[in-house]
């Protein structure tokens, strides 16, 4: 999966972590699928993961309505939203906070980079992972240990995995941070809240600052995601923002949460960003309060995504294990982790011998766009790669939702008729895997 | 003029750059203008460098048109945007460029901070200048070289004194990135075409790359703004965004323009982009491609607005040369750089011996709030400060304005009308530093 590079001749003065630096791999995913299909072919998107939800009607009226508002906001964020994400997490997840604890930004990942720039330590991530985590450590020059989790663990990071990690180093207690997102991107699985609990006394008893990415929190399928926070308070950020649930991802607006104790880190994050990107689009903000509000229109919008996202997730799951794959069923999201270990024979003699050529390969033959487990900071020779089932209308699933009962699982008729295209995906894939 | 800290503890562990940093000069003074007005004191806001007009309507309707609009947006940004951007610097500048060759950014303040992280080379920078170019040099590591400019050069670099600098140098072909902004912030001027072509002359036999901050060129009052670009195209980098001529600071979008040669500058950036910001706002880069696209509507709010500011500044700049200040008349934009040292006596007499004092006993004596020349990197014990003529109603002015003879200049009755509050600042500022 080549993309171009920088356009480097020896002319150039550039920082050396920034060398050679591609493009983010979803970002880039996106670019080539647009390309490919400029040039007629038909592709099956599964590589970004964008929501396919449209925004919900009320937030975008909200939108409407505040389009002339001009004025620049405080670098925390308009008081407002700040408020009502704070209510947000008090209303999903019981915490206490302030609308002071509050941090708005150009999208989570734009605060997550800011907070690797300010803070001084290790970053710990459980790998498979997000594609952007270790890369910005990389572009600020911060030390990153990838823990890398096992396929029979449903790709989790366990407490004994990470004590051993700290323990195994000369110094316990560097300063360190440790990122978990759940339900996670890429495997689309969460942790139990006894995972939660036992991870919060590791991350305690060594000092951790926790980084929980939750921005899929309010697509886990059961409508139960439980926060880290709840047992290690005060030193527990909550990551969050507007790009999964809320299917504004182009809208770019992302939420931090800290604790009082961790006000250090957020005045630091406030004083970068009034450097940085300043503050977030007036407009954008005045629309993300009515989202973060909640109310029974984003209940119902998120009761039917979910729905019509869990059903779609164990319909093709089956169908993967059937082609020789392993995959773990997914508990929120819109994302499977594929594991092409087991059918690693017939792809050597054709040629893959790694997920990058996997998805080249798989990309070439069947038209199916996913990406490699090697973006998701997994060995390059692992025969991984993440599945994004996105590729369907849905504004008319939405629709067609609603016509069924609120307490009925959607049929694999009404899947066949509305996501058409990712069950047909998964279908090339499991042929593809098995082809001799 | 005392801002909260970074509330620091011992038990940080924070980078060493970001470490004491506190918010930008222009955010903190708006916050604090706030809180003096929540305590019920009445302030000229005369700090915050915000346009006072509101956003054309013709870019507001096109923001509604779009509210709909969630796709993640490529990471160079929307091709019609950056089609429309390239459109406005051959219009306006009579500069060759094409949408390939355009990034847009969440303000160009980002775009700035990403500049200076990928680039790897001294940052030159005349003095007056913009509050953020020295501070995200500093947190990323950079080095920085204040050429300190003089009240009797206009607070211009002149070619002259940037050689001397670079020769006095031990190695005159270090990379380096100089930073030219006109018309200027906080000083109002702009360069002559002579002056900006012996400014190329130089950066082209020392290699440097210019970064051209234009950000207020479409507020140029004689409407005949030039840019650096037509000597040196290869090096020169343009700035542009919707901040200041466009009244819309708060919507947050910049733009970058690179000619060819520095092909490699754009894609580190967009890399880094992908890493970061990963795009602008989907509804807002819709609603820009209307503002940059231009026409008899923009134009029209564009004479007007000028028309305005035009008048304003040179109604005050007598008033205060009255008071003893040395100040310019202002040739575009909306600032005044302000120079107390005429009064220094009676000043001292009052404990008034830098910058900071300086603002801060005028607030506590005027109610008058304007900017430290520290904060734009002057010597702090130097008396000066940045008045930003915008504590107006702008679009009840604008209505005003459109009611006058095009070709006629607006009359004083009109400003002590419609910008009563810059008027009296001026008169207080005036009385103020004359007094014993």
């Amino acid at each position: 999966m080549t993309e171009t590079r920088i356009a480097l001749t020896h002319h150039v003065s550039l920082n050396m972590r920034v060398r050679g630096l591609r493009p983010s791999a979803t970002i880039a995913i996106n670019d080539r699928c647009k390309r490919l299909m400029a040039e007629g072919r038909d592709i099956y998107r599964l590589g970004l993961g964008q929501s396919p939800f449209p925004v919900p009607g009320v937030v975008v009226e909200m939108l409407r309505r505040h389009a002339h508002e001009k004025a620049y906001q405080p670098a925390l964020g308009d008081p407002l939203l700040r408020a009502a994400v704070s209510d947000f997490h008090r209303r999903y997840d019981g915490l206490e906070s302030g609308p002071d604890d509050v941090l708005i930004g150009p999208g989570s990942k734009e605060l997550m980079f800011l907070l690797q720039l300010v803070y001084y330590g290790e970053l710990l991530v459980p790998s498979p992972c997000w594609v952007s985590y270790a890369p910005q450590a990389r572009i600020i020059g911060r030390q990153v240990a990838l823990l890398h989790t096992r396929y029979e663990d449903r790709w989790r990071i366990t407490p004994e995995a990470l004590e051993e990690y700290i323990l195994r180093d000369g110094d316990p207690y560097r300063p360190r941070l440790l990122i978990l997102n759940y339900p996670g991107n890429p495997e689309g699985g969460t942790y139990a809240r006894d995972e939660l609990s036992a991870i919060a006394e590791v991350s305690c008893r060594y000092g951790l600052i926790v980084l929980s990415d939750e921005i899929y929190g309010q697509l886990q399928y059961d409508g139960r995601h439980h926060s880290i926070a709840n047992y290690c308070p005060a030193r527990t950020i909550i990551s969050s923002g507007l790009s999964k649930w809320c299917g504004a991802g182009g809208w770019r607006l992302g939420t931090f949460t800290f604790p009082p104790q961790l006000r250090w880190l957020l005045d630091a994050m406030t004083a970068v960003a009034s450097e940085t990107f300043t503050s977030v689009s007036a407009p954008i903000q005045c629309a993300s309060v009515r989202a973060f509000h909640g109310g029974p229109e984003i209940d119902e919008y998120l009761r039917h995504a979910r729905r019509i996202l869990q059903a779609l997730g164990a319909y093709v799951t089956p169908t993967l294990l059937n082609g020789g794959l392993r995959v773990h069923p997914p508990e929120g999201g819109f994302y499977l982790f594929l594991d092409f270990s087991q059918c690693s024979r017939p792809l050597a003699a054709r040629g893959v011998l790694d997920s990058v050529t996997l998805c080249e390969q798989l990309l070439q033959d069947t038209g199916v766009a996913i990406l490699p487990g090697s973006a998701f900071e997994r060995p390059p020779e692992e025969l991984t790669a993440r599945l994004a089932y996105v590729d369907f209308d849905g504004e008319a699933a939405l629709e067609a939702s609603r016509g069924w009962s609120a307490t009925e699982a959607l049929s694999e008729s009404f899947l066949e008729q509305h996501c058409p295209r990712v069950v047909e995906a998964s279908r090339r894939i499991a042929a593809w895997a098995q082809a001799g």
